[in-house]
């Protein structure tokens, strides 16, 4: 507690940074809903349609036996794996509506699912990009770079699975490097990376060390989230299905996220495609309650189209807008916690890449989104993560959650007395109610420019990406590696050094 | 209809600018409302609260006495008008739901309540800004570009009233040339400058001689939309009071707009500023029906906050997108017809201008808006109209307008076929579901890049900013003036030459 009211007072300090404190966010407005009710029960129809006579293509043997041993229809010469929407719908009920997910510091901990809301910063590019160096390949240091302002910025609740691929580490290795470094510099959930049964095993373990838990302790209060991604259409590959069941076993949280871009991995139609997403979806969140009936699963939406000129996949559309909200729904019907996405197509931290941005991010919260992976960084469709976006996707979501305040009504709120003290025609500046209150009356941004045209031009008429990039550099410079057990640290050192030496992952 | 057609193929022609068609827009998704309906009830009780026992200081005495001889309790000495609920509620009751405003181009009518959405330029900033010349006081002939381009974009359904003051121009017959302009460069509704009787009666004669109407014809066919300010908090001055009433007496469109900037013209609390608000709406529209019962009356809000620390105002803020949303629910609870706006605090097209526009744009639609004033071309807290941004928030608006054509849900969309032959791990690029439909199926944008980063970066890697300036270059360059018959040319410029020469108004 003492440790946490220190960081807050240098996150207000130095670097003048005042940021909103770190706070679990809920969602209090009513949600949009895109489709008529009648359509959500059409397009569930057509996916147990789908999963039915349809079905998945699952390349994992030991997936196939688990799904035969729940009830489906397994054919292993073509692979082949068809549903009884009467399995899908039993399993997908065993799954909680919501749950908690845990972090190496309680105090962050965050709910999923319900009316709450988190924020997730930007996973899985290949490359980074800031205004200083350009657009690279990141180096390890780099993304522990990242790694200290997704821990600095109180806004985001969990990390994203290390922000871009260091390919100067071994490839079998990097994830335990990610791993350790994820664990040593932020006190917040982070992602694993749940590629293979191996590096699901290595989080799992790591993890747990972290928190000082035993296996059964982890089980009961999941600290991972992994994106499972299927290889849509309809098909589910190895390492995935590893990943899967791994975590499942451990009753981690599993978030199954089919990529369907509609017009090359789906229909063309978003109907088609909700469909599509649908199907595959429930049949993930139905392997992960076959593996561990309870277990934490989430209901992951990522579609969007591409772009019907260059073929190129297109983020932050209207398409994609009305999909996450029909997702949404599409959730909610079957009680599952909602995960949705805040992107971009632009290649650079302009004008474009916010107005895409907050056409996802204002989609998805208002279609009840209850956590919002690459919510903050993402750039160029997901290839980059960006430093300068980082910072301004922080600003917008700031102001998201302040947005979800709601406005308090009360005979002091309404300030009859006030407006009758400030007179017709006269001003609130000086009025006692206003002067009780002003310094917390409105939401204060960090990023955003609010000075006259004159003034802001005679101190350099810089715009929001060079503000960004200087804020990330005054928040790196002004970074505390958050305090470590240090017999946890060198259990956790131990651990990877064993690993990277050759043994196998308990 | 010849000419409409030969317009659109130009708009899809040598400029490449590939525009939605012009269309009326209707939001058919469920309202985010942010207020219970008992605080919206609390918000009304309290605006009646400030109506009968505060009032309005009401500066022209011509006003006072309509409001007298409606039944309010006027005092001549201190210009104060108290508001009987009963009497305002009475009054308000008798302006319609919705309504047509009427174009030259009657293609161009739009309807507007109900689930109505229109989109209007910018208007009234004393500066204009474009990439080339910076930031600078506007010459006529640089109003009159931005005409052409409003004009150009099918996006906009209304010109918002001069995008910049041309100060070269003698002030007091400015907007003569203003509406001859508005009238030959655009065959779209346009607004007038209803500051002052004058300028009022001047924009209903050449609305009526644009039009062919007799005055009759144009109390029956609305073609004036006039933004009527309170000089907040709670007095409403006399070329604000006699531009209503002329407007009003013409049987035009009236949006009473109160300019509540909390912890400034009104309550630091959002609740008291919007029970300010919702007073001063409502006395306003209560004069208009005093005027003339059942002129077209809009309920306009503005609210947004200042700044605290500079004092400045902030616009597209998490509290703006409140008060838009609470603004909705209160004008709803009168069956009016609810204005908000697009807006921005930024110096620049940049990523802050979109995430402030975003923000209140997001806010506006899905808290109901029927016309969004100020939705393309604000800049800097609307100081400027700038011709990039102009460019940017067409784009956001055809985003907005695809995100409102709901996802369309049949066995032909929902495509199971296609799903078929595409085949797990397949694709969808040749199946013959999407190959009949890719042409049409998604949203094109005009501005926004979706090449990858190397082909764009080979392009010159351009940033929306820069391509904006591209695309209104070109369409200025490919403008051409919607055909006026030249006898009506004529009688407005007679008119315009009368009065320049120092005829009154009739």
């Amino acid at each position: 507690m003492a440790r946490r009211s220190r960081d807050t007072r240098r996150d207000r300090g130095g670097s003048g940074l005042r940021q909103l404190p770190w706070r679990s966010i809920v969602n209090p407005y009513p949600h949009i809903e895109v489709l008529s009710a009648d359509q959500v029960e059409t397009i569930h129809l057509a996916s147990m349609d789908l999963l039915e006579n349809q079905g998945m293509r699952v390349l994992h043997d030991g997936a196939r036996d688990l799904l035969a041993r729940a009830g489906a229809d397994v054919d292993n010469d073509s692979r082949m794996v068809r549903f009884d929407r009467g399995l899908v719908l039993e399993h997908v009920a065993r799954a909680p509506a919501e749950f908690t997910l845990h972090a190496r510091n309680p105090a962050k901990n965050f709910r999923l699912g319900g009316r709450h809301l988190a924020f997730t910063s930007v996973g899985g590019p290949a490359y980074c990009n800031d205004l200083d160096r350009g657009r690279r390949r990141g180096r390890f240091e780099d993304a522990c770079d990242y790694l200290r302002l997704v821990q600095s910025l109180d806004i985001i609740h969990q990390e994203g699975g290390g922000a871009f691929e260091p390919i100067e580490l071994p490839a079998e290795t990097r994830h335990l490097d990610l791993y350790l470094s994820q664990i040593r510099l932020t006190d917040k959930n982070w992602q694993p990376v749940a590629l293979g049964g191996e590096r699901a095993r290595d989080a799992i373990n790591m993890a747990r060390i972290a928190l000082g838990f035993t296996a059964e302790e982890l089980a009961a209060k999941p600290a991972l989230f992994a994106i499972i991604n299927t290889n849509s259409p309809r098909q589910l590959d190895v390492p995935m299905a590893e990943g899967l069941i791994e975590m499942a076993s451990a009753g981690q949280a599993v978030c199954v996220t089919p990529f369907t871009l509609a017009g090359a991995m789906a229909p063309v139609t978003l109907a088609g495609t909700l469909a599509q997403q649908n199907a595959e979806a429930l049949a993930g969140i139905t392997l992960v309650q076959a593996v561990r009936p309870g277990a934490p699963a989430v209901y992951g939406a990522f579609t969007s189209n591409v772009d019907m000129r260059s073929g190129s996949p297109a983020f932050g559309t209207p398409e994609y807008a009305k999909a996450a909200q029909a997702s949404g729904q599409l959730a909610r019907r079957y009680s599952l916690p909602f995960r949705s996405s805040s992107v971009t197509s632009s290649n650079v931290v302009d004008a474009q890449s916010t107005y895409e941005s907050a056409m996802s991010l204002w989609a998805a919260i208002s279609g009840g989104a209850n956590i919002i992976v690459h919510a903050a960084g993402w750039l160029e469709s997901g290839l980059t993560a960006s430093f300068e976006k980082l910072i301004v996707d922080a600003e917008m979501l700031q102001m998201m959650a302040e947005y979800l305040r709601p406005i308090e009504v009360t005979p002091e709120t309404l300030a009859l007395d006030a407006i009758a003290e400030a007179g017709p025609g006269g001003h609130f500046f000086g009025v006692s109610h206003t002067m009780s209150r002003y310094q917390s009356a409105f939401y204060e941004p960090f990023l955003s420019e609010r000075r006259n045209f004159e003034t802001w031009q005679e101190a350099g008429a810089e715009d929001a990406q060079v503000r960004a990039n200087r804020i990330w550099k005054s928040l790196l410079k002004e970074y505390r590696q958050p305090p470590l057990d240090p017999a946890i640290d060198e259990e956790l050192a131990d651990y990877v050094n064993r690993r990277k030496a050759g043994a196998a992952a308990p």
